[in-house]
């Protein structure tokens, strides 16, 4: 018997448990509870409560996929092979191996919170201020301000909020000044309590000056903001102390939404029944207050320290994160209910902020190319000169394009899917702690590969997975339509409950215990993803009548991780075959763009411009759209003359 | 037995119900509920309750004050010659002498909701448009325009909320347009409903337009404002149409708080203990929301359909509105929290308002002249001539007065008390249907009486206060001090349960079946109102070296009524004594003024100028301040050469 069971035996027998009919199962992080018959599996539960998690095997205890971690109570486990020691010794177990005993409150591995980890922080934003179109400068639109409000006297007894608009005009100078009903019920209390030495809290909105809080100055309390990209896949967020500019703290996890849909299409479609809209609101609301009360606790900052929310994200993202009906974003003729949102307050929605808090949410272009796009390429230095042309890639979940300059930008967007994400493919995991970023193959047929923050690898990012499909590719393990070349192949292949796959790493290097295997199907996935975003570029580019070597400058955004080879994105079929120097990584784009506008209202104003300057191309509706997207479903395209260095590799 | 009585023993037995232990009492119109022994009477259940109900006997059913109304619910009762049986066959009975047998519902007749009637009207507007200082527009800052938008196209697929700037852009030219997150989530669901059909809620705040609500065009919903000015006695509101101007309902009732104390400084104190502040201005919006209830049945529109109120109040009235701490009002060195308060939104006061609707309160020009004085002056030609000098009197319970021109304003206040509103005098009634609003002597030493509303009288208003005193005095029936001139007032003399009073009428033909008496007590509280505001007349005047006659026109303002019989008013010292040309009674200026601001933004720039403007003079310092109110407390004054046409009555 296993140690772990007999500890769980053990505690069993020393606090004997009335055995009760039903027990209450909650699920982490959904917060989904759900009452379930004793005796019956926690697969069960997991299926009754509609949470997603993948069983390959169907329940028979095989694949080793419904694994899932024991927070609190008591259960039952049948030993199986497919749950490795070390799991079960940190409290896993297998779902449809494990009988519900009691209360239990258990952890969806596959939806834990993660630090996802990408270039998205402020050294890129100092290092390259100079370099973007955005405005770096901490001059945020909510600020703090100490006063000394001098004591009220016979000859001069002004109310309160006169004799403090009188100080903050001496401070400011500013002309309208408003009051939020909230300050001016602490208002006469702090003023005395403190002997006049208050600090507010001001708002600049549009041409009026708003004190948002009256805080007493001793406390010594900072005024936070938070910067959050919503991906369809992944939400990552920056708290940033708003005086300072500085990052207090970063966390990201998956959008809790992927439970109702990979894509944006199947989250509209699930909208449409009753009650599907709250549902999908709330779990990206659930996400983001995840990732706030993250961030929080890590900074030792309260909730109702974070006053303003800086929001960007695609278009149907941001409607559900405001509650909007998405319904007709995908109707013809793809309206949506806004591209411009005036500021929303943080109550509205239930964030974990400061009540009287911000939100702001970067303009759309339209339906299918949303704030992240035009927050995003606030980070490039296309806007700035009116010459060179550049092209600008976010290869999200949905990937959006822009080719222009200073004068004029065109964009389109494809639907890229998930893959370079982590989503959808079975080695894959999004940027996070023990993803395997970089890989490379060793002299001796063995992996060379470095890990985000050092730990067993979980499996591969983006950027890993990039690099993975090139090697396989250029040292001939599959062929140019993805499939393994057997006789090259045969010592790595092995056969898992997803068919066949080739064999990165074995189990017992691995976090998980188990094996990590890429299938066809997998490359399959990632060669479409690869496919939609290349055979989108040489669409957008014939629409503006240029040939790749006319962009001066390609800049790659997207959940790729921290690092991504270009070389092997080249050799992949990804990007064009060109001069190495024209690419740029840039990272989560959308995150860093939030930031600048979080920081600078100037930066709103670009944004608000380039969601007016941008002209939309419909890809769909072009004739040679499929003939693009099938001629891109190669390793690295049908047509080998459009990548000649990667044909030299083969021929010499 | 009485008929009543044995319809009320046939149902107790038609319908037995088991005895309990407990029942619940709730008493109207405060919505206060109690649990209470059965067997214990209502009187009790009220002292439990903490409500106010006068007990001149002390319980004993003798002096019938303790009056009350059963809505609901069984109960016991002592026959007692107090009440009268034209009482008990409405369902009233005493509170001292039943016993509670039943959940019971009680009316509080002492604070039922009545309509009180006041000159306050907008005929009054009308008539008087060209010699206000206010102005007379229908031009609210909240309305509703009609709009049809083309509907989308492929060509033309702006987001829902651009074309509807868009369109809203032709119609208004509006130049920032802002979107209430509420109006957000209706629009898209609403324009394609409607087929582009949609009418907005337009509020300009400041230089934006912000689009409040949408509706379909098809509903037909017009858009309402209500005025009201909360007293520290009575609160009194319309509500208006706002696109009409036309008052679609009226309501008035005492203000709730009144159970915390009768002046500001009585609730200013009762707001120190915890819990007590959040008491008070549960009960003034409760007060509030009963007539907003009211008014909107009696005009069929919903709660919804109310946009924005225009209130105005004194300072300690509109900080106990707002739920701010009224405290440092009454603390040295007089400092409220406000006096000019950006606008509310109507839920963070849970007002039966629209979700959305905003609210303004007239600004205050310091802890003891109020917004109803700001708002009240607009009522008055005071601001138009830069040469006419004229004094404005607000007698409520707090008394204030302003004299000045369109050059220069200042201004005092006093406390009054009630007994003009007909608060804290046996007989006295607000200006409610059932009240004697005129009163004189008939030559068979009856009277003749003139009741608002014709039905059988309840008591005297303000207005009918005065005419009584004056009657008295004048005929000789009391003295100069008040006091009974026995040989003179025998024959109407009759002995009460608070001494000694005059019979006014008989209780056959009074509402309540009860004699209508005044005492000696009443009459002494009614000197000491009308001297308190002589006294601070004459005593602001020497502040501005002005003798009463180098005043052009005096403007009265306060609950007395509809009318006020200036002549009357001069008879008993109210008003000094000069050409009657020269005084205009103007009924509730405070609600006029309300009324005013609702309707046009001018008039906000307007009371905000004029709360800047005026000088406060702090009487209660002013040495001579005993001296003036000493003697101000005779019939008329202490030195009758200051009433010539007085003393010429009773000297020929």
């Amino acid at each position: 018997m296993h140690d772990t069971e007999k500890a769980n035996r053990k505690k069993q027998q020393g606090k004997p448990r009335k055995r009760k009919a039903r027990f209450k199962v909650t699920f982490q992080p959904f917060e989904t509870s759900i009452e379930i018959p004793s005796g019956q599996t926690l697969l069960d539960a997991v299926r009754k409560a509609n949470l997603p998690l993948k069983t390959t095997c169907g329940g028979k205890g095989t694949c080793g996929d419904c694994l899932v971690q024991i927070m609190s109570g008591f259960y039952k486990k049948k030993i199986t092979a497919a749950l490795p020691d070390q799991l079960a010794s940190r409290g896993y177990t297998l779902a449809c191996q494990t009988e519900i005993a009691d209360n239990l409150i258990v952890q969806l591995p596959q939806f834990k919170e993660l630090s996802i980890k990408s270039v998205a922080d402020s050294k890129f934003l100092d290092e390259q201020r100079d370099n973007i179109s955005g405005v770096y400068e901490i001059d945020p639109i909510i600020k703090k301000i100490e006063l000394a409000l001098p004591s009220p006297t016979l000859d001069d007894n002004y109310s309160d909020l006169k004799r403090l608009e009188r100080t903050l005009r001496k401070n400011i100078g500013a002309s309208t000044i408003n009051c939020e009903y909230s300050a001016l019920k602490k208002l006469a209390y702090t003023v005395r309590e403190e002997q006049g030495n208050i600090s507010v809290v001001l708002g600049r909105f549009g041409e009026e000056t708003t004190i948002i809080d009256v805080l007493p100055t001793s406390k010594e309390k900072k005024v936070y903001g938070i910067a959050c990209d919503i991906g369809t896949s992944t939400v990552a967020l920056h708290l940033v102390d708003l005086k300072s500019g500085k990052i207090a703290g970063t966390a990201s996890s998956l959008n809790q939404q992927i439970k109702c849909g990979e894509d944006i299409i199947s989250r509209i479609n699930y909208a449409q029944k009753p009650g599907r809209l709250k549902e999908l609101h709330e779990l990206i609301i659930l996400t983001v207050n995840n990732l706030i009360e993250k961030a929080s606790r890590a900074a030792k900052i309260a909730d109702s320290d974070i006053y303003y929310g800086s929001f960007s994200g695609n278009t149907t993202m941001i409607h559900l994160f405001l509650n909007l009906e998405p319904r007709y974003i995908r109707e013809e003729p793809y309206v949506p209910t806004f591209n411009r949102v005036p500021l929303v307050l943080s109550r509205n929605l239930n964030l974990k902020m400061n009540l009287e808090g911000r939100i702001h949410c970067s303009p759309a272009v339209g339906s299918y190319v949303g704030g992240d796009i035009t927050a995003g390429l606030l980070c490039t230095p296309i806007l700035k000169d009116p010459k060179k042309i550049s092209l600008f890639i976010d290869a999200g979940t949905n990937g959006e394009l822009v080719v222009g300059n200073k004068e004029w930008l065109m964009t389109c967007a494809c639907s890229a899917g998930p893959a370079f994400e982590g989503s959808g493919i079975k080695c894959g995991v999004p940027a996070v702690e023990g993803a395997i970023e970089r890989l490379k193959f060793k002299a001796n047929a063995d992996w060379e590969y470095k890990i985000i923050e050092g730990t067993k690898p979980r499996g591969l990012c983006g950027s890993g997975l990039v690099d993975l499909l090139a090697e396989l590719f250029i040292y001939g393990y599959i062929d140019r339509h993805g499939k393994f070349n057997e006789a090259k192949a045969k010592k790595r292949l092995v056969e898992s409950e997803d068919g066949r796959g080739f064999l990165i790493l074995e189990g017992s290097k691995s976090f998980w215990g188990k094996d990590i295997i890429i299938t066809e199907k997998d490359i399959s996935n990632l060669i479409r993803t690869k496919g939609a975003v290349f055979s989108a570029t040489s669409l957008l580019l014939k629409n503006v009548g240029l040939r790749f070597d006319e962009i001066d400058s390609y800049y790659i955004a997207g959940g790729f991780g921290q690092n991504l080879n270009i070389e092997n994105a080249i050799r992949i079929g990804l990007l064009p075959d060109l001069d190495r120097n024209r690419f740029h990584y840039l990272g989560n784009t959308s995150l860093l763009g939030a930031c600048l506008i979080l920081l600078s209202d100037k930066n709103k104003k670009l944004v608000n411009d380039i969601s007016e300057k941008m002209t939309y191309i419909e890809l769909n509706t072009e004739p040679s759209y499929m003939n693009e997207y099938t001629g891109a479903l190669f390793l690295p395209h049908t047509d080998m003359k459009l990548f000649p260095s990667v044909n030299r590799i083969f021929t010499g």
